[in-house]
């Protein structure tokens, strides 16, 4: 694992790489605050021809919606170039050409995305006030015929009501997709708080239901990296680096996609949690104090 | 394993057991039907002298509510008689001395159990109609220095102020119990739909506070079958019976616990069910059609 820490070894990195896949809370900013000389590091990089992905595994927006909070805190992107893990799901279920409808668990990006690629979904937002007695959902229920998947993601208001019919859809029928965004535990928020992740409603659904999902999009897993690579037809996928901040999940997917990785320490790792990593595909390639650096050691 | 089918047997097997633990659903009745023979069974065995206790994973009620679900069915009990996984959750926290106050995620079984044996609980339907977002919560929570405690069963009023609750709790103090009445992933309901059981609610808040139960109270956990143990200072453990339809809770408690094990057929297990076992806890001692033929075949 080399270090980088001069404008020589900058240099050196900058020549080796061509497409940057940015993983963006703990590398860009942490909570609504970016993380200094990011906004310079993206613009050299802009400057140098790389082109930039941010690769995220939060499903809460859609990638339109995502652009906003880039631009609020002055971060100039393209939404095709933020690939989040509402997109993954879509873009997955596009690409086994699935044609038949979703029922959504989670918040409005998982229904935004799935729009923006043609496919119909149900539940979601439509269900987030909607009351709950076994009685009555056991009265009412029925699988409409047309249903070929869940799809579930971070939810902040999840409740029973879109518990209990993802359960039954799964349970009553094997061939409807489960299909979780990502499978994070928690989702990091300002003053060390962590909230549940789109890990938490996954567990509760696959107990529930009695099943593990058929596909997990975001991160660790390779789909958004076989994306970027179908996309641009990359021969040579060590010109692609992963930059993140976490060894479980960035540096997982790079390495294992044969990616160059970067590891930054603006966010959950920290450097002597790599004496004790046993996953050799978890330990970055090359690591970075921050990501800001790539500009503040060549000034 | 030994079959009971003629009167001999039945008659055999009366003068080897003492105490009977009794499962209730499949084994009492199905849904709202007591199932035939069930309620002169009953009052055979109370007028041969054997004691009675009827073992759920039922926590959504306390013992003085479920004996109502008894009355109404015709079954005659004692609250006394009745252990379930609130009461199973309540019982263990006095056992261990506790002394603080306790966060419920649950219905009212637990709160009511607890209040019982003289411990404070708050949340449960207190928070039912709790507003979710997560800048408010990070703004105004704040873990009362009181708790010890979380205990989670099943909730059909589950939402995200609860499990983030919850979670925080358990996040920001490993001293905090972390108590589930029991995992059943599912609850059988009537037409043959399963809900999600407490296991999809223990699961959940695991994942997001990173943390395993300490303690899980529901069959096949040995917490009910010491209580009853100890009360009544068995020492010959092989005169005690538990019946059930299940074979990974019931007779698992049972064997594990060394007590005899009856199996019934009239709820989730099948005799050929029996033929592809592999772990040989989960075996009964011996088997019977129904348990109602106690009585059936002795008239």
């Amino acid at each position: 694992m080399r270090k980088i820490s001069n404008k020589e070894e900058v240099e050196q990195f900058l020549n080796e790489i061509d497409i940057f896949l940015l993983d963006c809370d703990g590398v860009l900013w942490r909570g609504d605050e970016v993380i200094p000389d990011i906004i310079d590091t993206l613009k050299l990089l802009r400057s140098r021809n790389k082109r930039i992905f941010f690769v995220t595994n939060n499903a809460s927006k859609s990638r339109k919606s995502y652009q906003k909070k880039f631009s609020s805190l002055g971060i100039d992107c393209d939404y095709h170039e933020i690939l989040n893990s509402s997109f993954a799901a879509a873009w997955y279920l596009q690409d086994i050409g699935f044609k038949k409808r979703v029922y959504v668990i989670g918040q409005d990006g998982i229904t935004e995305e799935l729009r923006e690629v043609g496919i119909e979904s149900y539940g979601g937002s439509e269900d987030v006030n909607k009351p709950f007695d076994y009685a009555t959902f056991a009265k009412n229920f029925k699988a409409p015929e047309d249903v070929g998947a869940v799809v579930i993601g971070i939810d902040d208001k999840f409740n029973n009501y879109k518990l209990a019919t993802g359960t039954h859809l799964l349970r009553t029928d094997p061939n409807i997709l489960f299909v979780a965004t990502n499978t994070d535990a928690c989702l990091p928020y300002s003053g060390g708080f962590d909230f549940p992740g789109a890990g938490a409603f996954v567990t509760s659904l696959a107990t529930a239901s009695g099943r593990q999902p058929d596909m997990i999009c975001g991160k660790p897993s390779q789909l958004l990296l076989n994306y970027v690579v179908n996309k641009f037809d990359l021969k040579d996928r060590s010109r692609v680096c992963m930059v993140g901040d976490r060894t479980d999940t960035d540096m997982l997917m790079g390495n294992q996609g044969n990616t160059h990785t970067l590891l930054v320490l603006t966010g959950v790792a920290k450097e002597k949690d790599l004496d004790t990593l046993t996953d050799k595909d978890q330990i970055p390639k090359t690591l970075i104090a921050s990501f800001g650096d790539l500009y503040s050691l060549t000034k």
